[in-house]
């Protein structure tokens, strides 16, 4: 794969992975949306087939690796680093492009976002605006910094290890098949992990649309939370990297 | 393919799509439905699974399209042109021959939406008659016709790229892996990109039922809302169209 | 295969179809199990991983039919009615003792279905006995014979047809993709078209269940409702044999 | 397959798959869980994909059993007792490490199970501590040793006796289709199955976590329940064993 059909591959498949996965967090969060407080099974769900949409499109092209955590642990094991930072590079790029069509696809949503001190009239806005980092990043519920690691380090270990024992290192498949089941992985550790810290377990995914939710015009939009970013974004690479290690050792 | 067989595949394959997808709006939608208010997840699943049942059946015969979106994608990648007007037609008349079987499933459930005035001694119809329109076309939560269009625009390529980068191209795959692949993204897409306008992503899916609508005989039936037919028309086709365009240039 | 395989196949087979889909409907409704009112989403995968379950086990031996509703379809299509005896006599054993099992499974939770003037000092029983018809065959929501035949008739070629297009007359595939998807197909029909009467679609999945209800000893069972045993057994039939002869016309 | 790789791949397996399957009953159960109370069918596919995750990392190596009913239900069938030691100590071992690591995940929320007397003040904790055993171990919603038993056993049958039919025997296959089918199936055991006990089916996935919620430092965390701790490991061995029984006589 040459370096331009990599970077191509992850800038689109990080960015429907974002698309759907920032989509799917805005659908049961916010006011006017069809599947407003539709639950847990909905968010682990939309988070797995948003992995399906974007590895599946990224595969042709680059693997479809979307997550530094991932491509860190498939570097780990064999050494290989040459191509990491085309990787990387994409896979920010596209998460931000993602988080930015994610806000286009629920505009009308983020602009009925406002207070009902403004729109005292309309009785579905009566309990004020809804915070809006949620959509885009993560955010845990107890704050607990050392706990929160650990958490997401373990979380990306049970994503990466079973990746590289079966997945991604053999390639796609004809079928799709690997593709479809490191998703429904992913729709796993949603629901299993995913209770403590909102399962970052990629640093791009996270970072990515912190930033660019820092600079969306959203109205009564709330922090970027800039004290907990670190958190899942060095969370991630430890655990990436762990699977890595303990893939080469153990198998 | 000879033409007879895409037109058949394509009729009963997006006859069985709407079947399926109506059918679980009825379902969710209708009081007397066991499936009474079980939510979105329903609604996502139904779809989704609905393209499974669709695609599944109609693959032998045409490739099993059922979504002018994605015919027009793929004639914009591949240049050719000139099929696409017998699935346009076989998908129309597969979607309007889908809602009538919807309707004819749920004929019991239509027939008993009756106005609480009628039958005022019927606790369960206290409410009134519920609305029907939403079980065959969509209805936007927030009205905006530029925002409902993005909407539609950006979740149709959600669903068209990911397509023509792996799926249907390359044809069913022996065992229908690609099939269930689709199936499942597009449970995705209900999941993540479906809550501002209820996610038409399909001109046949929406235009052919609102037709069937405006001539059904169902008891309180409301407003075949002509007004707003145009945006899931329009907005699907120019996303499929971008999509193949995409696809071409960046694969 | 021989008779002997297909008859032993199919009251295997059957037999945990029923097992695992009465077992969902008891899950769903009786008091003292975990899974109490968990909603339709868990009756619909329940009953579709219920035909992953027996038709996994089943398809070496018999093909894994397990529905006189698929059975007569393929009859119809392939004109060879030998066989269909044998598949219809396991079918029928084994949903009986499917039944059976269900019940054994549940069997504190149905010796605990006593009604609260027996246990009036016990807070969970207020509401004294739950009707157990439902976790062994369908009821109608609105009882109307002609709708409800209605009902399953389009309900069960929606299944058939799609198994015929594509599914059981090649084989099982060498990894079992086929069984999935036909799974994945009943977990649709559940959601979109299990409104309004609960979904037969197979005449030995009501019939057979109906029988053990009639005799087994749970306390306050309630009726068995003979009344409505036709329809689901006469409209999966009917649906079948049309699943068939559309089959064999379009494709 | 070296008695080395069995051991670790089994040790690695189960642990994944106890990591998910605790962790996604710590979700539901736990105060301060993003998951918290979203019902069964997160259970249940949580389950289901913890096995996807443990068997999909595991079958390199050792297979992935996992389980010592199918150890034992593999080994009736084929008669082959010698390796069975080592896989039997690798799930024990895995087992009690998945059950650490998933403590670790939920370390703030265990360590927040506090008292409302300790908080006082704090809303969230009115309630008082959460029993804690249910996160690791099965607890019956009925206390009955003998239907609680008769409940494992044929739950049991029905997970071992498809995977011997179809499954682990044949190997993984080459794109995993096998390791995504045998998870659907316990989620489909879930879903139908676990009302009455909660459905240990696996006796290494109740003992294992049993020991160790026994010694963890969890604040109030409630009894270790050891008098029904024999139930869910004989219940399970005694259907792994006749699954393989019928294996045997019928296929």
């Amino acid at each position: 794969m040459s370096n331009g059909d990599i970077f191509i591959g992850e800038v689109i498949g990080t960015g429907i992975l974002i698309l759907f996965g920032a989509g799917v967090c805005a659908a049961v969060t916010l006011k006017h949306s069809k599947a407003r407080a539709s639950g847990w099974i909905v968010i682990a769900f939309g988070w797995g087939f948003a992995v399906l949409a974007g590895a599946y499109t990224a595969a042709p092209l680059s693997g479809g690796h979307l997550n530094p955590a991932v491509t860190i642990g498939i570097a780990v094991d064999t050494g290989k680093w040459d191509k990491v930072w085309v990787y990387l590079l994409g896979q920010m790029v596209g998460a931000m492009l993602g988080a930015v069509l994610a806000y286009l696809v629920y505009l009308a949503q983020f602009n009925a976002n406002v207070s009902s001190s403004v729109k005292s009239a309309d009785a579905v806005d009566e309990d004020g605006p809804t915070p809006t980092l949620g959509i885009f990043s993560t955010i845990p519920e107890i704050r607990n910094p050392v706990a929160n690691l650990l958490t997401e380090i373990i979380a990306t270990i049970g994503l990466v290890l079973p990746i590289l024992a079966f997945g991604l290192t053999k390639g796609l498949g004809e079928s799709g098949t690997q593709v479809l089941i490191v998703a429904l992985l992913v729709v796993g550790i949603g629901l299993s992990l995913g209770g403590p810290t909102g399962y970052a377990i990629n640093p791009a995914r996270d970072l990515g649309p912190r930033i660019v939710h820092q600079f969306l015009p959203i109205p009564n939009k709330g922090t970027s939370d800039w004290g907990y970013a670190l958190v899942p974004v060095v969370g991630p690479l430890i655990g990436g990297a762990l699977a890595g290690l303990i893939y080469n050792v153990a198998f």
